[in-house]
């Protein structure tokens, strides 16, 4: 089961992703909007082995420009997936224990059915007539991955970010599928603030002369939006005294002859930041992405406490930090008050951390030592 | 010497705009960076009337996209000035008692010589071929127009954000001018995050194929790059509270049938902000000024308790709001804590509002009264 192709004392060493595509006529995916989707594709990595009984199986969901590559190394790469320091052997998800998941989401460009993929029914990408998508539709793509894997109930469902709000709607769409789950950094609904972010970000990738309505695939991609909107992105993932730390009011080594080249460090920092992630990401992805983030509303027009009736059998573990402004604490104790309210088993760590929302990826200490208990917790149940 | 056309009430009126010009060769502006500016306007406006001694001077100053306009009403507008609430008849910054000038900026594009103005030497408009400006610049030129109304010492320099740097500014460059300073909702120096915004939206504009470097004039304008720009700042001028208060989660009556079109009515405010925007701003002077701004550094490679031993004379009022993340009230008290270490006679006001930085243009009543009681002290003794 498991693809870890070389092992590294506690490292988990090469890795490879892998492929699942289901969907296909007359089983396609029915969307949140009625639209239907076929074939889909799911990229995700597994990590560990899974147990006789099925029952130590964890998934690991991802945020905003995330992938399915949390752990270990790609035999191209120089640096690991992107949550390593908590996935492996002996660290916070202990794949000596537990057989980890990670799934990329549909909507993307890593892997998985996104707007660059190919549209079946015209031979060519599908750009703006890839349908809108849902948090709900991400983790109804999911399930169908699990359960191919032969997975009844996953002992966790873990992620930050939009990964927390995935993990939210697993709880609510499958509660019969989720012994465990941990929502980080998150929230149960965008804030306008949190809308705003994303929408200047979608204004800028649409103003980009270069995005042609979303039809752009095969020309120029519109690199210079996206790179803005990435710019914008990074801003609110870091913090006022994060930044301060980091860069200060330090002004570049080089710095250009041009007026209005960067010449503060955290101008650069950020152009260097938007550069790359264009070579990565797909600027509809960006789009699709960011609005099925903005649209994502658990309460679905009643209360929080209400609808998390439905996951009464569901443990939570709560995690926020201080410093988080994008997903400002309140957000998260909102979700634990509504649990409370469910009469659902909760609990809710806030940590202290001056990296901002980047904390859940870069906090490894404090998270391991809560997650860690968390899941020693319920597996000795 | 008050250009009020029409009194009406408690209210200002009509007004009209005035145009001081200076720095005709071989007397130049000489700028900061060493370069000279020739010749210089400054677009200004001035309510009530100078007594006989020019001893009751006021001298407003405006942020980041402000204009002279700061009270009373154009003949073809149907809204009052920035700041109209503020400044008038019994008003805080009462013109039955003061004089009251406001100075527009130079680089800026309201009337004051900016990248759009016409380059003597070519007989085209400047664009990148301005020099590059900065905040003392800016002070630089208004102590010429202040100089020519026949007034050696203001009685108060006062204004919001960048205007809060002007005013710190003016009681470091000219402090034998100046009694005393209101310097709110500002800070001594940009940290790396306010930096980061700017930056943000400058890269917004420069990705925009029509700013052409700089060199659009008598073309389009790089007006989707400067309304992106202006939406990220329209973000960071709120707060996280009012703009829930304002917006919620509320979606727009009309929605466009394209997909991303904005749907949720805080999408649709910040394009509507975006789109006024551009009728009315030139973009390279957001550059221009966002630039000043962010290399604006009071201590100048020193610390701000040596730099406010200039100013030991003036008397200070510092403003800020618990709300304003964009210039946090840390800011201000720094700017406090130096005043004192230099033996300035200092008040400091921080006042509960929920509307960001927005507060200081909204948030008339508090302001009103220690402004008013600090005016009436000073005007005392």
């Amino acid at each position: 089961m498991t693809k870890i192709i070389e092992r590294t004392g506690k490292d988990i060493g090469l890795v490879e992703t892998q492929y699942f595509t289901f969907g296909n006529s007359p089983d396609e995916l029915v969307l949140e909007s009625g639209e239907k989707l076929s074939p889909v594709m799911l990229a995700y990595e597994t990590y560990g082995t899974l147990n006789k009984d099925k029952t130590n199986a964890i998934l690991i969901l991802h945020a905003l420009t995330g992938n399915a590559h949390v752990a270990g190394f790609h035999p191209d790469e120089k640096d690991p997936g992107w949550w390593d320091n908590m996935i492996g052997y002996g660290k916070a998800f202990d794949i000596d224990k537990y057989f980890v998941i990670c799934s990329n989401v549909i909507g993307g460009c890593q892997g998985s059915t996104g707007p660059s993929s190919i549209n079946p029914k015209t031979g060519k990408p599908y750009g703006l007539d890839f349908p809108l998508i849902t948090i709900k539709d991400m983790v109804s793509a999911q399930a169908h991955l699990v359960r191919s894997l032969g997975i009844k109930k996953l002992l966790c469902v873990a992620g930050g970010s939009m990964g927390g709000m995935q993990v939210l709607q697993w709880t609510v769409s499958f509660p019969e599928m989720v012994a465990t789950a941990i929502p980080i950094a998150t929230s149960a609904r965008h804030s306008p603030q949190q809308i705003a972010f994303n929408e200047v970000g979608r204004q800028a990738i649409m103003a980009d002369p270069d995005w042609q309505d979303g039809h752009y695939y095969g020309k120029s991609a519109p690199t210079r939006g996206l790179a803005v909107a990435r710019m914008i992105g990074h801003i609110t993932y870091m913090s006022d005294v994060s930044m301060a730390e980091k860069f200060g009011r330090r002004v570049k080594e080089e710095r250009a002859e041009k007026k209005f080249s960067p010449d503060f460090e955290v101008e650069g920092y950020l152009q260097y930041r938007g550069d790359n992630f264009v070579k990565r990401f797909d600027a509809n992805s960006y789009l699709y992405i960011t609005k099925a983030i903005d649209r994502f509303d658990l309460t679905n027009g009643s209360s929080l406490e209400k609808i998390f009736k439905a996951a009464a059998s569901v443990k939570f573990l709560v995690i926020a930090f201080k410093s988080d402004w994008l997903y400002p604490a309140y957000q998260s104790k909102e979700i634990v008050k509504a649990c409370k309210q469910a009469q659902i088993d909760v609990s809710y760590c806030e940590l202290n951390s001056t990296y901002g929302h980047d904390a859940f990826l870069v906090e490894v200490e404090e998270q391991d030592h809560f997650i860690r208990n968390f899941l020693r917790r319920i597996s000795d149940e």
